[in-house]
């Protein structure tokens, strides 16, 4: 075997563990936009979104975000997949929406990386927790209104037993809740922070595709955001934001210029 | 009065609120990177850290993080020279640490601007309370660990009646704690969170500087941590993460990359 050959240890490749922001091109880091130019090859699925994976050369493209159906689970078979091309000494690049550690699995995989040997570097992103409401004039936080933001999974069904979100103690902390993946469970959860004691005038925004050339935002409060939701037909992705913090949109918009360029009421 | 004098509304400046990230310049948007050399003014204070500040031209740049003994309160000050400038027709990036809308007062800035008529953009950024754990080695959230993660001010005394803090809601969250502005009231939250049921043993970890190339590291649990900074001399700006997601960094540093290169264990 010549030296060019050698599989050693020492070739094994790096994996990037890459946020990608919400989805505008222009909200990758700069270190990201390097390592998607750079790397031998990207994994991702679909929610980095069009305008960030029309740039990525075909040839060293990989979607895993489809193989539901199939013979692993898509956790598994990405797990695997990123050991292999390291160990064939590639750069490998796991592009994820938004921030890779919110919501993104990206603790599983450097949890899966380390305990193969595998070399890795975390890069995070923009997260949509942050970005998608802000982008809306919305500020997760405010001196006045929220001296805290909790970011939480609307994908669990609250009426559940063993479910592991706590809307009541979300609740009362006082400060902003921000829902991902919280489109489907939209009337469960308001209903559950309803009871939890929130007053039902409490503001709530969807923002859909946030950072989307097509993205779009629809406000109401606990009581009126399900039927807000239903005229509007949004759909996934989308960041609910509930909380006074909301209501800030309304005071800013006229002056925004995010929303003039990029997409607009629902 | 030439046309090209003219100092009509319309010839108002934008402002961007843009958020620096946590301090390391390849973690600046690609956004953001454009907006601070197309600037004509850059507002800033302290947190965007020595090298991102030091690449922008001294001749731009304004420091309004200083005033704090002025005739005016530096959040007045700022807002007003934010107006100033932009009816001056300039270009005006006002620079903060992380994201512009996480503990920045970018939601004040941005209802300033409204109110009097200035149009804004607003850049998000990479927020230090998720970037700080990830390049440790520590993810937000975790599947198995953590369905909700909540971001919280620690420069609050949490002894004081009016404290806006619910320390003990969030304790029953069951989600990841992170603490900005929270090395100073150290002993006082991690008591309140220890009163409010959290166990002793539960992982926390400090993260200094993060993403700088000083940055230091240090982990204990909620009953040693505040020996753990006395020693180690953790100071600001730092993030507190509390939860069992912050054991990640053992199982996973001795692969992790980001440390190797900018810093290490305190
Ligand atoms: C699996 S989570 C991943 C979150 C991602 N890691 C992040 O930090 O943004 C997927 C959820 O993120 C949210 N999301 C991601 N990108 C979004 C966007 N551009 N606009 C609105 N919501 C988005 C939606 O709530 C979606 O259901
Ligand atoms: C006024 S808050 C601003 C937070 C900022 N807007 C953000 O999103 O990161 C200041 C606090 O942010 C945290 N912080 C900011 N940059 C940091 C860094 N590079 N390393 C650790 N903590 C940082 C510290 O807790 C600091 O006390």
């Amino acid at each position: 075997m010549s030296e060019g050959d050698s599989t050693l240890e020492d070739d094994v490749g790096t994996v990037y563990l890459v946020g990608s922001g919400p989805g505008d091109p222009d909200l990758l880091t700069v270190r990201a936009a390097e390592l998607i130019e750079s790397a031998d090859v990207v994994l991702h699925d679909k929610l980095p979104g069009p305008e960030i994976l029309g740039r990525i050369p075909e040839e060293k493209r990989e979607d895993v975000g489809k193989r539901a159906g199939g013979e692993w689970t898509p956790q598994e078979y990405t797990n695997r997949r990123l050991v292999e091309l390291a160990r064939e000494g590639k750069s490998v690049v796991r592009l994820k929406g938004g921030d890779p550690f919110v919501f993104g699995r990206g603790g599983e995989e450097a949890e899966h990386l380390a305990a193969a040997g595998i070399p890795f570097e975390v890069v995070p992103g923009v997260t949509s927790a942050i970005a998608g409401p802000a982008v809306a004039g919305i500020p997760v936080t405010h001196r006045d209104h929220a001296s805290s933001v909790s970011f939480v999974t609307g994908h669990e069904d609250p009426t559940k037993e063993e479910s592991a979100v706590d809307w009541d103690a979300l609740a009362a902390t006082g400060g902003t809740i921000v829902v991902l993946m919280g489109v489907g469970k939209l009337p469960a959860y308001t209903a559950e922070l309803r009871d939890a004691g929130l007053d039902g005038d409490t503001p709530v925004a969807l923002v859909e595709r946030a950072t989307w050339p097509d993205m779009r935002v629809a406000t109401g409060t606990l009581d009126t955001i399900v039927d807000v939701r239903d005229e509007a037909g949004i759909e996934p992705p989308a960041i609910t934001v509930i909380g006074d913090v909301a209501a800030t949109r309304e005071r800013v918009v006229e002056f925004l210029e995010n929303d003039g360029e990029r997409g607009g009421d629902a």
